[in-house]
């Protein structure tokens, strides 16, 4: 197939290379010209503007988007608008809110775009391993993207699906993302509880052991066991921890269903609190219990 | 009544004091030479010796231990029991855990001596406003000991009872302690998001509007708010909170009792989490989100 | 002063009854015949709608809305508007969200009108022992309406403050009542640990005795106290815990602000947990333990 | 090598006829009749008693235990003490809590037998995949029972290790049970959310799709595919998790080694809440609700 990939950063340009190896056409743009540069080394069609990508496209035109969540997208929207035609169709592959697409959808529609929103995990593992995908979409245009998310995919047939209307693909990697803080979060709690225990563990050791046959094997213990075999200490790493939005959103949507979801939440709380240096409350809790207790208070 | 009181810290001395200002004969027992001073001037008899004190009672003899809880308390009530005699009276005014004042109450009764375990809230305020008490213990004995309890409490009828037999006295305070912990807790985090909003509240002005007429007006928040008007911005003071046991043994016995008490139990893992500076487990949270995303890590 | 009572209902009948008895002129609008009749009887004057309300106040207006938070607020902001001139004074002592409370006082700002957040706690015993009141606004005008907040508060200089610009006062009221919901749930669990406790204890009996002396005594525990002397087994009433709102906006706040507030939010998931009858995240763990322990799975 | 497996349920059983595959000679022995004529059928050589079983092995002795953890353990091996002689090895591969193992194996070194204790995971899929082993004990003799390691691990050099002294297996196999219980509340909530949100999800498919590529691929997510084919809507099943003792060590030893572990905490705090069919805490805070806001209480 011919597709125009917006946006040629980490996840762009390997994305568009596994389409090229796939045997598509991937017309590329990106405002960056050591991205558009190396994407050309990887067979993929540098375009100077939007305008061109687009009208480098036999119709109906695709054009991916593989840009960072938020404004950027809608900009990006707004500027292909006038640029598409009736039955051409927009692919946001990126983090988007699910909302966000549930209402770029509805007003693509009015001009009889199809949009099309695809929940992708993988990360930097991805080009050599095949993206997992969650497509949101109408049914007669998911079908005919389908040679893109088996090229994409890490088969055929696996680990890509659509998942619902607009909207539910990157509703459902929402979620996805949301798990992902949960179990990382009980892997840190449970080797932070064996690097302090004086039985003297080799945590690379244990991670590696539970790769294999135990009940907690997984892709991110592979990548604990990588992370611990180079740096067994965490030499140099700062306790400070970011979250990139997806977290809060499935955080704020179990509220918002009425569900209650504990772990996720807190596995997002402490990655608020591992970048508190200084915190507030725990100060006033010191000076509370110097206050009723004549407990010593540490100086701070 | 006439009573020995072991243990002339902070607490001992003040409960002794009010026993005092109540009518009562107190003689007093310390190993520190300045304590007993002190006390002297209150009106408390010093003792050199347990043996002395005990002998300066009239039978049946009263025991009051106000000491740290654990390894001490049976020590010294390894030391009473051959200088007791049937029918005298230990009573554990400390924080000890309950199911040591049920060990300890059964083996003092083999020697027909009874034991009374009181758990005592109210900190340094208590000798002016007088001390809440839960009384666990058998019931003619604790009617026995009536006259004391009502010097303490704030008024002969309120702020103390007899809760239950041997060890429901210290049982009630360690969950009163639990809950205090959970208060304390929602205050401080109410008060680190006012802190952080930049709207540039006056968090003493805040918590003393509360005091008045407000759902959440409280002792704890009396409290905070002169924490708060002596140091409204908390400088000096290290966010470190410290914890002395009795919220492990609740979040411990709600666990046990198969009850689910997420606010009390994270209220005791903030204090953990507060005092650790350096979280093995947040480090390495950074270094997976590395391993599979590619996102920086912060350098430690 | 004289001002319009807007909503008549609980809240909004008693604030103004207790106006009325602080020797202000309070008149009364409301769609409900029989609010407006009883609101008569305690000399509040009726008015039949907002429009002849307006009317009846000197120059500048005080409306003082007392609705449910949201749309009506606005619908109602939207009537009064046309009925208002420069000066006039709209205040807000409903639960509104603050960051609506932002928006309207600029809206109202552009027509000259000046709006006032006030934050409100205190319930149905307001009426009795005086409200608690935050107040958001522009410092002229707050200071102008000084008498209405000396007589709605506990004390006149107790009770209420002008707290910061338009919003603050909401924002505040928020955390408020957040830190209710944590400190409802802290002693909720306490209290639950102790009726699953084998040692038979009388719950009424320790509320009260924690409400003279101890750590833990506040308003909310002398309610508890009430509560369970009515209804000691609080029998006849579901294990089902509603929520109002600000509950969820205090956990979205912090997060908002990345402040970790654990208890604040587990507060709140517990409420959400309370509602759950068949948790499907439940299920889902038995049948997982199933697959992989083969431990037996209970039928539902 | 020639060991004797003591306890035939179903994870000794499974054992015992993985290590027969592997060329061992494994003596049987069970109280329960069915369990040793199983056993026998799969070349396993029953024993009728523990004297028998010890007599048919020869110096030094290997018995694998393979019981319910607690007083059974503590049974067995009191029984087997006087059977056994210097440098006979006991091996404990169930479950026991890791201080008891500490305790067991200075009791057994009185007698210069030596223990080894084996955290072992992989559950009813053990004897296909193979088991990963987590072993304590001192060096020379963990290296002397390499062979039965090499054949019940996935493959030789795959999922064991020693990891440490006496205790140290079962410390480590402790806390991946309680990393268990974090992953797995983690795909709970997920999937909990998921099927609240009116996109009408198929689980299963979004399951299946997140097993290729995804970041939150794992073993116990095939699992959940698994379950999810087999019973989409998960009917018939109970929303009740039972609990089997190690996530409760995990916490207690979280909080003992002072290390925060909100995320594994939460998890087992959520199991004993879904076993909370009327739980006294909620309703206590719709009762306090009602006392302070007049709000509604639903019947129950």
């Amino acid at each position: 197939m011919d597709l125009a990939m917006v946006g040629l950063g980490r996840m762009g340009a390997n994305m568009a290379e596994r389409l090229v190896r796939g045997g598509h056409r991937v017309v590329g743009h990106d405002p960056s010209e050591e991205a558009m540069t190396k994407a050309a080394e990887k067979g993929i069609e540098p375009s100077a503007s939007l305008a061109a990508a687009i009208d480098a496209l036999p119709s109906p035109r695709i054009v991916w988007l593989m840009v960072p969540a938020g404004t950027l997208v809608d900009k990006l929207i707004a500027e292909l608008e006038p640029l598409l035609s009736k039955d051409d169709i927009v692919i946001d592959g990126g983090n988007s809110m699910y909302k966000d697409s549930v209402r770029r959808a509805e007003a693509l529609r009015q001009h009889r775009i199809h949009a099309v929103d695809v929940g992708t995990s993988g990360g930097v593992w991805g080009l050599q391993e095949g993206y997992s995908m969650m497509v949101g979409g109408e049914t007669a245009i998911v079908e005919s993207l389908k040679p893109l998310f088996e090229s994409l995919a890490p088969a055929a047939d696996k680990g890509w699906g659509h998942v619902g209307p607009n909207g539910a693909g990157h509703f459902t990697k929402m979620v996805h993302n949301g798990i992902e803080y949960g179990m990382m979060q009980a892997y840190a709690e449970g080797f932070a509880i064996m690097e302090r225990k004086d039985f003297d563990l080799d945590l690379h050791q244990i991670a590696d052991i539970w790769r294999h046959g135990s009940v907690v094997r997984s892709w991110l213990l592979d990548l604990t066991a990588d992370a611990l075999a180079k740096n067994p200490s965490l030499e140099g790493i700062a306790p400070f921890v970011s979250d990139s939005g997806e977290g809060r959103w499935t955080v704020a949507e179990a509220i918002e269903l009425d569900v209650s979801a504990p772990v996720i939440t807190l596995s997002l709380l402490e990655r608020l609190r591992s970048r508190e240096q200084d915190s507030y409350g725990d100060k006033l809790l010191s000076a509370m219990r110097n206050e009723f207790g004549g407990h010593a208070i540490k100086k701070g």
